[in-house]
């Protein structure tokens, strides 16, 4: 079963072998199963980006979706998300989709389903779709991993993205460095080191700026956005001092002005929407890595 | 016009083509129309299983669904059900397929609406789909009705199975018994007897068990959860007390350790799985039988 | 880039050009483009017939649908309108279908987005589909707007049809005079003039009702629905006095016994359902048109 759950769990070669299938759909390459195939998006959380990018790669992948709303559906009858899966499952359902507010939410389930979990965003832990899409991001602007220093910047404690990225990064022979407020370090991360905001924008090829996460803060943050912007933030200022050649990436959705001005989001070197457009393609590799996995048989590829 | 809105609508015959129907599909047949063809489902009430076993039904005869969400529709302007439905009728959608909290909410359209209606479950009436795909659960194990014996334990009053299943099983020839706490006894069935819950389910081919409906009971059961599955419920006990042929059925969605202990869910005389997946087939085959009606035309089988 | 935002954007010979395709489809004409097109219906306020209506006319046209529930998306992390529609645009879609409660919410993004906006209602604004489709509805029954006199009777003020359809039937040919409460005429409308009800009524060749927006009013309007329907609403004692060949619309929801009698909603010359039908070929007819601007290549017409 090829459950996509965490990216420490994928190999270097999982990983290169994901990125590769992912150029190839960015081509126009096509891959089609020979049997009408179901798959469902279960999405416990708000989500415009992931759950569409999910959506639009099932659809080029000529699967069927089904859209599972958690307001409209039996959890409001207490059902769990094991019991809800199995039932996908026996209605034909060959690949679940989840987005689920609890850390980890996957451990109780990963060896009792019968198909593949490919996890949409789990609390504050994973992401693994949104750390291949920057990847592949990446790959596709400077040809190698090796040598390259990616700065990630801002709340690095609440982010699902900050800890993946920095492992894969470090594990592919990139440097990371972190900054951020003081408040918002997290140093049971065991990789990169913390430097000051200047220093990480000026020498840094990648500058991945994280979102504030409001809604996981219940407002209390105490930050006021102008303060942060000028803490913290990719000011307009910043941006001049960086490298000739660097790039400026964000998860999304970004707040304008505070992690970032609002006139660098479409920026020359901004790859925000870049981003958005291969989280399609690495949404398709993953499918296509979930689905031979349970299907097998002959495929059309062409 | 084929609406299918209660069992006792249905002659012997119908309710037996449908079977048959629904077990060519299990099978792998097709059938499809020749000319693209809406159908929509309306749910007013939270579902998993019914709602997505439509869908899964609808997708494999390949009619294109349109998802009615009750509270982002007009409804929300006070429009009511009759002219939702012609709405949807006026811009081609040829079956509609509706959930309502309302008891009989199809009484007053049945005439009135131009399109076939499928129940997915009205109130604590009926819910058609739901006895049909019972029935065929039951046939596919014991090849016929006559001389089986039926168990149906819980929440009868509340249930819109029970009395369906009751109705649907009498006359197809087999015995019908109930079980369950007093309060909950419905004397306006005029099928089966109520025996003690041990008698039950050591007698049965059948152990029909059945969901408490938290949402409808308003919390004010008075039962505990554990009470109530000491008194009532299939225990890892009685289950070995079982004939070694029977099986275990139930609707669901249902809750682990009251109605049915935790590890019998998934047992091997369990067919609870099963159930959903021939709801599939079921829903397949009542929506052939609709859309015949009101399509006519030269039809594509394979 | 075709935008559809005001009716008073579009020359009369691109109406006449949007009614007669809309007129080849409903004729069964198919339009087909060669590759996966993927659309996003954004509806931010409770719809039935438009949200729908646009769904199957879509399908109609194969192509992909992507239903955005504001509820369940990232505008509930305070995402603009403009960054949703820049990231469906990333990911591939070619469209997007906009109902927003805000008046003109489109006059910010029109410059900056790069694919076509379809304006599905904008507040007490504009709804040019609407517009068209009863356009359509007035031409297929008297083949002509010159010399037509149309009434168009209720809450002028707050109606997004009142304005458009005055300025468009103005331009085509035909006199539009209104009635209703003072209350609600809008002096702001160089259209028009208005007249009493039964003078309304009683020379109109079309007799257009608006609906009463109980939500607009936060349920302060002080209008009885009996009354209202005495003094402004077409009784079944006013429609006797129609002229013989004259026509009913409404652009529903309606509300039954307030803007009509319930027993006229069907009757012989209401078009109201038909104006439902219609509205699949307009929209069928707008979104060739926004594609059209944007894909280029070769078209698969049959």
């Amino acid at each position: 079963m090829k459950h996509l759950l965490k990216m420490n769990e994928l190999t270097i070669e999982e990983i290169e072998q994901i990125l590769s299938e992912a150029e190839q759909f960015s081509k126009g390459v096509q891959w089609i199963l020979p049997e009408q195939t179901f798959v469902a998006n279960l999405f416990f959380e708000p989500s415009t980006r992931t759950k569409f990018s999910f959506e639009v790669a099932e659809k080029k992948l000529h699967l069927e979706v089904l859209n599972f709303e958690a307001e409209t559906s039996s959890v409001q009858k207490g059902e769990s998300l094991y019991d809800t899966i199995r039932t996908l499952e026996s209605i034909g359902t060959k690949a679940v989709i989840i987005r689920h507010p609890e850390d980890n939410y996957f451990e109780t389930l990963r060896e009792k389903v019968g198909i593949p979990i490919l996890n949409a965003g789990d609390g504050c832990g994973n992401h693994p779709t949104q750390c291949l899409l920057d990847l592949l991001t990446i790959k596709q602007e400077f040809a190698r991993f090796e040598g390259l220093k990616v700065a990630i910047i801002g709340d690095i404690r609440h982010s699902r993205v900050a800890r993946s990225n920095a492992e894969a990064l470090t594990r592919l022979g990139a440097e990371v460095v972190f900054s951020g407020p003081t408040e918002w370090h997290d140093q049971s991360i065991p990789y990169g080191t913390y430097v000051h905001i200047d220093e990480a924008i000026q020498t840094a090829d990648v500058v991945m700026l994280l979102r504030i996460q409001h809604e996981r803060h219940g407002g209390a943050t105490g930050k006021n956005a102008k303060d942060y912007h000028e803490q913290f933030g990719l000011t307009v200022e910043r941006e001049k001092r960086m490298k000739s050649s660097s790039i400026i990436m964000h998860p999304a959705p970004f707040n304008r002005d505070v992690e970032i001005a609002s006139e660098l989001v479409e920026c020359e070197r901004s790859r925000i929407f870049k981003q958005m457009e291969n989280g399609v393609y690495i949404r398709m590799a993953v499918l296509k890595r979930a689905l031979q996995s349970v299907q097998g048989g002959a495929l059309v590829c062409q």
